[in-house]
């Protein structure tokens, strides 16, 4: 998907949530345990329930590779299932790979040829050649780590290297290796103090935008220093959402949710 | 497994070799394409031949990823296969993972509770919150990404911050997560200049090498700078131990490249 592509369906649907799929075994309803694929199950169920009011669905490919290759059949079944009914969906894999040059080719292949997905996320650690592999894929995207929504990310992102931060430092190395075409960055959602800042360095690209809900992010003040001309954001709520309920009408809940605070977010929208 | 056990190993046969399990299927011999599974014949293959002369295994994920759930599958019955057959060596998952808090969590309960690998590769950018669920799995271990050896590894790990550089910073830092009986750090062969100050810092840790062979890193300058008073060395060699030969001797070839490294590490074990 493009960037124009992406642009129009935020439009369209007046919203820029992502919804995270943490599909966690031990917390969905247990009368979903009897399926031959619980995850799948629950997955589906909350895609078919938010997909009215989301722009994206973003896996984490931990809360699959807990269970195995049972868990990467699970994984490449829900985005199958995402690409076959709801083909405007944008679909980041939150894997936060990132490795030597070959091994990062092999990455990019995984993520984009066979799992399907739009966009995947990359760790920086290792600089520009272990990101450069995951470009150069038509209209496939790297959403890289800046500035992350955890406390951990005081520890070397906040570090500073000649009057920068660290993380600074990432987004204005990395955004001279790929245009707002192919790359995003991610900034949590707890660090909105630095967003001002962020859209100087960087107005044109499109933010990701974790942390909103469980781990106590503002999406109103992400929309109000966040936001470009284009949207340019990608707010992702996970467990706020899908865990609503953990009854029978848990995609029913997730609905709700979602559509609260695809609300919210219509009032950002011209 | 834990330190001692790791040491004894070393001592017993002389070695410090961890044999890169990078299986890709566009290079492997082109008679394995018939098997029903070609890469795990490819590695029992390879594990056979180069046991007697490994300490280490290391299967890198990205190559197993590529292949999805079948790759998956892949990677598991390798796993399972070195723990049946060869008890006493050493597994680590290079997977480079890091993430929040709890999905952290859920990678380390993948790679140990369910691959049942020793040890799994880290990344350091999101801090210690998404590093610290990694630790405390009895006789597991994690392995932090310092200095990488690819050339990426100037784009921010040598960054100077305050003296230090980040490398520097991440194994100040992280050492304090974590005692040297369940705690590695990657340095790469290629960076064995930075090895003496390493070792001032970190006296008792275990370094995994990777970057001899394919990526011209010095086995002989890695000992000679890297070693400490229980080895305290893993050197890494994936491509050129298993593809050398891709013919049907692939593995006789393999055992030779192995046995000749092990040859030449011995001179350096008490």
């Amino acid at each position: 998907m493009n960037r124009t592509q992406l642009f129009e369906q935020i439009q369209r649907k007046k919203s820029f949530l992502c919804v995270g799929l943490d599909t966690d075994t031990r917390k969905i309803p247990a009368f979903l345990k009897a399926e031959s694929d619980p995850v799948f199950s629950f997955n589906k169920g909350i895609i078919d329930a938010t997909a009215p009011y989301a722009v994206a669905f973003k896996p984490n490919t931990a809360f699959y590779e807990i269970n195995g290759s049972a868990g990467w059949l699970s994984l490449e079944k829900t985005i199958s299932y995402i690409k076959e009914q709801y083909p405007e969906i944008f679909v980041i894999a939150d894997a936060k790979r990132g490795d030597i040059g070959n091994t990062s080719a092999a990455y990019a292949s995984a993520f984009f040829d066979h799992l399907q997905s739009d966009a995947v996320t990359v760790a920086p650690y290792m600089g520009k050649d272990s990101v450069s592999p995951f470009l150069g894929f038509k209209d496939k995207w790297v959403v890289l780590l800046a500035l992350t929504s955890n406390s951990g990310a005081d520890d070397f992102q906040q570090m500073e290297i000649n009057g920068n931060s660290l993380f600074e430092h990432v987004i204005d190395k990395a955004s001279g290796w790929a245009s707002p075409d192919e790359m995003m960055f991610v900034v949590g959602a707890t660090q909105t103090k630095f967003l001002t800042k962020i859209r100087q360095m960087i107005p044109d690209y499109f933010l990701l935008v974790p942390g909103i809900g469980a781990q106590g992010g503002d999406m109103e003040a992400v929309a109000k220093y966040g936001m470009n001309h284009q949207c340019g954001l990608l707010v992702n709520s996970s467990r706020g959402i899908i865990y609503a309920s953990s009854k029978t009408d848990f995609a029913e809940a997730a609905a709700r949710v979602a559509e609260k605070i695809q609300g919210a977010m219509a009032r950002f929208i011209k």
